[in-house]
Order: C-alpha cells, then sequence, then structure tokens
C-alpha cells in the first residue's frame, strides 16, 4: 500500500470569467469550479486512476476541509485527521488567455492537532510499503514536521518519498528520506552555489543533497524529463516529443510514477520511465491530478532513457515492465 | 420590526496580498477575511447596530451558508430557509493600491425550495411593519419573484422598500412596492430615453417609475445624496462635504435609514437626512455594512437638505428627529 500525506490540503477552486482579468475592477464569474487539491491528493488520485492500493491521509479543517473530503473521488480510501482552522482555498481565475492564481495560506494548526495526527500517521505507515510526503507545510507546524515523519516511516520500514521545498527540505535531510524530487528551480535554491543549467550541474547539485542525506535525488526538469541520482549511478529519462497542455500537477504524477515503480520493486529506469510517462499523460489532461490510462500506456513506450551511467560506466537499459 | 429579505446572501471573502495584482501569474495571500454579506444583510447589520428591532430572512446554501451563518453578529435575529446549492462568495483581492472583485452567480434554487420559502416570508412578512427587499436574484428563481414579495407585504399590510435592478425591478412595480432606491446608473438603465444629469432629469426619470408603479422613488447620488420623488413633490438631501473612504455597502445604509424612518413615521425631510448620514457614517467605516452610531449622530447633524418641493411649491424643513 502506498500512503500519501497531505499536511495543506486544498480545495483547488477556478472562478471561469468570460473577459480577461482587468485590475482593480469587478469581475462577474460565469462559473465555479472545485476539486480536492494539493500535491499529495493529486498524486493519491493517479495512483487509485491506475488501480493502485493506495490511503490517502492528512489535516483537513472547517468547511473547506469537509468540501475537500466530499470531492475525493469514491473508491480513493483516505483517514484524515480533522483540525479547527480552516483549509486553505487554491483559487485559479481562468479568464479566455490565461488563468491567474491566488494561494491561501492555509489552516493553523495547534499542537494538539499535530500531536493526535502523528499518531494517526504512525499506525497507517506502519502497514504502508511507501509513504508520499508532499507539498507545503501549513502555519503552525514544526519546521521538521516532515522530518518527523521520515523518522517515524524509517521505524517502520516503508520507503520515503518527499516533494517539498525550502527550508522544510532542509530540515527533513538529516532522517535521510529515501527519495526527494526537487524541480529545477527548487534545485537551484536548495544548492544556490552551483549552477543547475545543465545535466553535469543537476547531478553535481544533486549529489551536495545527497550527501546531506537524501537516498536518491530525482531532479525533475519539465519538458526535459528527470535526472534521478544515486550514489551508484544517475540515469535520465525525457518525453520523446515536447507535450503541448497543462502542466500543473505535472510533478505530482511524477511521484505517482515513482511511488508506483518503487512499490513494484522496478529498477531506477523503469521508475523513471513510468514517472516521465505519467507526468506526460497528466499535462495532456486538462485538470491537475488526473490522467487517461491510455494515454499513460502509450507514453510508456516512447519514453526517452537518454543517459544511463553506473559505477561511472555508461551501460544500456534492457529492461521494461508496466 | 423591520424584515430584510436576502435571496442572494454571499460570503464577503477579502483576500490581502501585499504586492499589485499581476494577471496571469501567481499570488500568495498573506489573510483572508470573511464577513455575512450582501445588500440585505448590510442594511440588517445596520439597523441592529442601531438599535432596531430587525430580523432578516432569505436563502442560504451548503457549506458557504453555514458560514454566512456563523458570521452574522450575535443579537441579530434571523430565520434563513436552507437551500441545495452553495450561497455565492463575493471575493475582493485587497492590494497595496486597490481592489479587484470578483462576483460568483450563486446558489441555484429549485421551485420546491422557492415555495417553502415563500411559506416562511408569509409568516414573517404578517408581524413586520417594514420589509426590504434587495439585492440581485439567485439563479433559478422567477423573474417576478420579488413582485411576488411585494405581494404578499401588501396584502400584511407592511411598508416595502425595493432595491434592486433591471428584469427583476421592471418585474415588480405593477405590483406597488412602497418606495424604490434605484443609484444613478440603475435609474439611468430603467429609464434609457431620459437624460438623468440634472436634478430635473432625476425628477422626471423618477416620475416615469412612479408611474410604473412605485410609491416613492429615491435615487441615490453618491456624494451628491438623495432625492426623493413622489406624487406630492421632491426633496433632496445630502453631505455638507465630501466624504472620503469606503463606498462599498453605502446605498445599504441608505436603505438602513430609509427604513427607520418609516418605522418611526418620520416625513420625508427626517427620512432623507437619516439615510444620507447613515451612508455617510458607513463610508466612514473601513468594513461595507458597519457604521459608528457617533458618527452617525454627528453627521446627522450635518445633511444639507438643498430642495424641498410640495405641490411645486418651496417649503422650509422644521423637522429634525433622531
Amino acid at each position: 500500500m502506498i500512503l500519501t500525506v497531505a499536511l495543506n490540503a486544498a480545495l483547488d477552486v477556478t472562478y471561469h470569467i468570460d473577459q480577461s482579468i482587468s485590475p482593480h475592477s469587478t469581475h462577474r464569474v460565469r462559473e465555479v469550479t472545485a476539486a480536492a487539491g494539493g500535491k499529495a491528493l493529486n498524486t493519491a488520485r493517479i495512483l487509485h486512476t491506475l488501480g493502485e492500493s493506495v490511503v490517502s491521509t492528512g489535516l483537513l479543517g472547517g468547511a473547506t476541509g469537509r468540501q475537500i473530503a466530499g470531492l475525493i473521488p469514491q473508491g480513493l480510501r483516505h483517514s484524515f485527521v480533522s483540525v479547527a482552522a480552516e483549509s486553505r482555498r487554491a483559487l485559479v481565475v481562468a479568464d479566455p488567455d490565461d488563468a491567474t492564481g491566488f494561494w491561501e495560506p492555509g489552516a493553523d494548526v495547534t499542537d494538539a492537532e499535530w500531536s493526535g495526527f502523528l499518531d494517526r500517521y504512525a499506525g497507517l505507515s506502519a502497514v504502508a510499503r511507501v509513504v508520499v510526503l508532499s507539498g507545503s507545510l501549513p502555519p503552525g507546524l514544526p519546521i521538521d514536521a516532515y522530518a518527523q515523519l521520515v523518522r517515524i516511516a524509517r521505524l517502520n520500514r516503508a520507503t520515503t518519498i518527499l516533494d517539498c521545498d525550502g527550508s522544510a527540505l532542509h530540515a527533513a535531510l538529516p532522517e535521510r528520506p529515501d527519495v526527494i524530487k526537487p524541480n529545477t528551480a527548487e534545485l537551484a535554491e536548495a544548492v544556490p552555489h552551483l549552477d543547475t543549467g545543465d545535466d553535469a550541474g543537476v547531478v553535481d547539485a544533486a549529489r551536495v543533497l545527497l550527501r546531506a542525506g537524501a537516498g536518491t535525488v530525482v531532479a525533475s526538469r519539465g519538458p526535459e524529463g528527470l535526472i534521478a541520482v544515486t550514489d551508484d549511478g544517475h540515469w535520465s529519462a525525457a518525453p520523446a516529443a515536447a507535450i503541448v497542455g497543462n502542466p500543473t500537477g505535472a510533478g505530482d504524477a511524477c511521484v505517482a510514477g515513482l511511488a508506483r515503480g518503487i512499490l513494484h520493486g522496478q529498477p531506477w529506469p523503469s521508475r523513471l520511465r513510468g514517472a516521465v510517462a505519467l507526468s506526460s499523460a497528466s499535462v495532456l489532461a486538462p485538470i491537475a491530478g488526473h490522467v487517461e490510462v491510455n494515454d499513460y500506456l502509450r507514453l510508456r513506450g516512447t519514453v526517452d532513457l537518454r543517459d544511463f551511467v553506473v559505477n561511472n560506466q555508461h551501460v544500456s537499459d534492457n529492461t521494461e515492465e508496466q
């Protein structure tokens, strides 16, 4: 079972307006759509779509939290802990040209609520094989919140994938998360003294994070694909052609691919192939956190495994699993 | 007792952001504030602040409706009817320079829910002396919704104040609402063939609406104050000096002043004096639908009763009541 943890789950709300957004005027909203959002819930939804055994946990608060719970797809098991403050909304105003985003800060979590969550998480992570920790921390949580969750997962022998940035990431590295997935901007922010502009720079920066505690660094570089860097070597994978669509949530689809590959004991090249194909399929889907299974299966065969270095030797990729 | 009717009540949400709004980018929201809003609830809140006996009714739906109910001030009596669809939010993004508004359309009300509301309203309006009907109609309601409410109030011998525009106003006029309160733009839209640019034009346009069924037309003209036009004559009142502040909700404060004046049997000049003073006091208050009682009392003495014509003769104003 894969456990996904959404500490700062969001109600993703879209305001559809018929004219371009105009600062300092008023706009009639034609239609309001809402979905259960946040990175970890996007990952959980995609894993569920692929038929994987997944359980979603995290914190939900107030009326917005109840709305989020009501929008989780039927059949996707979840076990959220309630907090008193309101869960956040992530509002996108979609006009005919493009989208404008407004991100609320999130529910202010008390010490007692966090302690209650740790109890719930200790139980769930004891029956999980893979734990996905992703997204920002809501106000009120200690900066080492992810460090605590990585430590508990390790004691429970679950493999951790951590997708966060900034001080939350730095605080968690000493607890040795098994996989971290920074994107290019997050990698550059985490290792500011190195140039991450080319493949060699990304590998060098990733090695800094390996020395800080990460088991594997999977750097996501948008349309240029992924580079996974471990102590043993590094692999890179990219879509065969540029995918045009909605890139929101592509990173969450990537994490779903990595979690699935780890659950099924795949080697790194296969994990990357799946992660790139799921990211590409999510770009094709109009809504963040969704994929069409047929897109995924079709794209998986086309992923370009470009670089493949083990113990400083290039080797060929003979693996292929679904 | 004054009954206020909020058919399209709103959760007024403000996103406070630290940088100017920038189309097609993303913004971190520093703080989210919320209030129970919509025109009728603003009017009710001000009447309650002034110590008047007021009851608020209308339609509330879903989680947003429950949030609105939870934000109605303690002690302000209310009796709302629940509907299945979500009540609307009125979102203002406040940046350091100015505000940008996004108005959701509102809950889609079913025929059965409207029928249930009419039952509730029939009872409440039977014990009301004044009924305030204000704001837009939510989707799903018949365009003659206000016409139905005016008719029921008349049968119950309650005086009606109607503050709406467009086709909802036109549909209600044949039922003879006692007072309507168009602002300059709404008056120009309702009587498009007349020039409402000066006082005489406003009086002429108002007389068109009197002939269509209105008992009195109170035209609100922002900083230029009010003109009340009846079959017997017309009166105008304006603030002594321009008031700088937040004009949102000033029209709702004006309606509160009119409702209070009618409840206490004041003559038109006193009603206008109170309505102008409450509008001005609401402009001074930073939040829509709020006034400081001291501001109101101080401003009431300064209102300029400029024009005062009864049966085509100018007369002096000797009335003053609180």
